[in-house]
């Protein structure tokens, strides 16, 4: 038995609002950092994960980080690990911070971290990359450790057990697959708000030659700009490659729908955000009107309960994962469950601080034990910031490429802490 | 011109877990507890204001609000103060902070304490209560307060003035009716969970002796022992007085109704909070089976577009707003706003710390400028702690009376603070 003996907390940021890479119609100026977690047990082994945020507030996100891995020191690691179920539900279930959401926000968020940092600890045990780890778990290990509190009404225990012995006899031969083909990737490099034309084109032919077949443009805040920067990107990398949009919540209902009209012309692959992630009747309504445009949103869905509704309502025809916004894997393994349930392809969100690293696992675990797919589906990619990371991502050929180094893939350099941790934040 | 010299913080904490009082289905043993925030100007004048939370985490509460409050140090008052609406959306809009929620959980119910300090601060200065500064201001003011950002399709700004104009001409007669007649209340102290039966009963035949025509029992712990104490409590408070129940998010959709169903024979005045409060499609799926027995929600709802899409879905027939679960007063107003839109009484949720001083001004506001009626209204009242506060709610007759000391109800008095100020958290 072990135990864990010390919890390490970081105030990592970096200054990318310098070069606006980042900036959309709601962040036009985001200084990407990572309210970062180490937990190091008295075996000599560790446990990483934070959670990304833009800057101001990660102070904020760091103090919830700690009020919940303080809870972990001088606990024995075994029991935690063998049943990440129980202790998921202790951390999301305590009865006193429970307040301070309920699942949502910054204490949501800071037991994500936590319970990641027990699953790199579990892989990196178990030798095993995340992914793979969760893709050789039983179905009935796999549903011990999501919490269906709120879902029965939409997916029960019983429902999600199917989903997953219906797709374990394929397992090995789409975890080959997944080794040899990669995963699809798409790339929002070339449309941040606050990139210029001549970088717009140029980092959409760069993207083409790098084998990308889908990008993203972040689009709302000035419609006349929006409709400049679609014809000079789909004259750029040609009728083949898709192109999504994404309004980062920018709109109301009524003038997501009117504004989005006008750039249906443009063949979207997706609209994105086009109003606040809370409105689960707002973007049933901004579905129905712009059918058959497909509606995507998940990156700021604060829990699972949103994630039901959303395809209860079929207010999104593509769930968007983000690896930090929810609470942890366990949390993620439900919206998988669910987006399995309601057939809807999963395309995780990612870019920030390390959201590539983390999300890629839960997207390739889809493949081979849950969604068995990989049909519409795709991990966003941005090429920033990823030299931090012990296993940086590997993606070309317009494919993320698995990783087998144990772990997951939630371990920051320490250098890389080191330099860009504020002191004293804030 | 004043500025802002000070912002003084502290983490209140009552052990209140000792006695179970607060002791309910998902709350087994809550410390109630403020972060709370003192903003002192070099006029030499004062803003209160605080989230209350239930113990562990009120330290990550703090951080919170001390993130918010710190970006007004040295601003100019008269500015901040004049324009209320314009300084809300600076704090919910900052583009950073903005990450940590969206709009929900720690973050924005630390907007919520720094924008009621500044009304606090506000009111004194014009030597009013709260409640009466509000109910004096213009349709136009009213509307300037609040942003209409993602409620348009359902209240638009014009609506918004519409229902406050038709609630212009009555507003001195109600408010002349509300400091003669005072505004009705409903006592929760005879029912928390924790309480054995000879508890129950004693507080029970008080609460008809103070003059209370409502009380509420908390459900969903064991059915049996639900069933067993809605009869004592019937025949302790006779057929007259109305019983609402509280299941404190318990249940899933079927088993909300199921369970309920079985309780319906006692002739339930309302059930709060079913299952979770992000759940509107699930709170509608319950009301309508249900019906016509109300359902009752609102102290979690963590914004303004969760309460627009609750109202929507028809998911609740009474609205329980809370003062410090949302982005502070101006958030409130429009939740008002909302309910009056969709006919919707409002029955604020209070107990606590502090919330029954403070969200009382909201519930005179409604009655004299926003809906008009106390019909189907009261306000809940939990007598704790009140001895905390400068201004301590006066409530006798089964009715609360209205203050009439300048400022929001939010100021502790210092040896409170300083008895029970948590030091270094935790």
């Amino acid at each position: 038995m072990s135990s864990i003996i010390t919890v390490e907390t970081a105030d990592v940021r970096f200054p990318t609002s310098v070069n606006l890479d980042g900036s959309d119609a709601m962040n036009p100026d985001p200084d990407y950092s990572a309210a970062y977690l180490r937990l190091v047990t008295d075996a000599g082994d560790e446990g990483h994960g934070f959670v990304f945020t833009i800057g101001r507030g990660n102070d904020v996100q760091l103090a919830g980080v700690r009020a919940v891995a303080q809870l972990l020191v001088g606990e024995s690691v075994e029991p935690l690990l063998a049943d990440l179920g129980a202790t998921w539900r202790r951390f999301v279930y305590d009865s006193q911070l429970r307040w301070l959401g309920p699942e949502k926000g910054v204490i949501h968020m800071a037991i994500g971290a936590v319970i990641t940092a027990l699953w790199d600890l579990r892989a990196k045990r178990e030798g095993k990359p995340l992914w793979d780890l969760l893709a050789g778990l039983s179905p009935e290990e796999l549903v011990s450790l999501v919490d269906f509190r709120y879902l029965s009404d939409a997916l029960t225990e019983t429902e999600a057990l199917d989903i997953l012995r219906r797709a374990e006899p394929g397992r090995q031969e789409r975890r080959q697959w997944l080794l040899e083909h990669g995963y699809p990737a798409y790339t929002t490099t070339p449309g941040w708000l606050g990139y210029d034309d001549a970088k717009l084109l140029r980092l959409c032919h760069e993207a083409v030659a790098e084998g990308f077949a889908h990008i993203k443009l972040k689009v709302g805040g000035n419609r006349a700009d929006d409709i400049r920067r679609l014809r000079l990107a789909r004259e750029a990398v040609g009728p083949d490659v898709t192109i999504a949009v994404d309004a980062n919540q920018r709109w109301d209902v009524a003038e997501a729908i009117d504004w989005m009209s006008e750039l249906a012309p443009f063949d979207i692959a997706w609209i994105e955000e086009p109003t606040s992630p809370d409105d689960v009747l707002g973007h049933a309504t901004i579905a129905r009107a712009l059918h058959p445009m497909p509606v995507a949103t998940g990156e700021h869905l604060a829990n699972r309960v949103l994630t039901k509704q959303l395809l209860q309502a079929r207010g999104a025809s593509v769930l968007q994962i983000d690896a930090t916004r929810v609470a942890g894997v366990n949390e993620n393994i439900a919206n998988l469950l669910l987006a399995a349930k309601f057939g809807t392809p999963v395309c995780p969100h990612a870019g920030g601080v390390g959201l590539c690293e983390a999300v890629q696992h839960l997207a390739f675990f889809d493949l081979i034990a849950v969604s068995g797919s990989v049909e519409g589906r795709r991990i966003e990619f941005v090429d920033h910031l990823h030299e931090h990371f012990v296993t940086p991502v590997e993606v070309h050929s317009g494919r993320y490429w698995a990783p087998l180094a144990p772990g997951a893939g939630t371990e920051m350099h320490p250098d890389s802490i080191r330099r860009h941790t504020v002191p004293g934040a804030p």
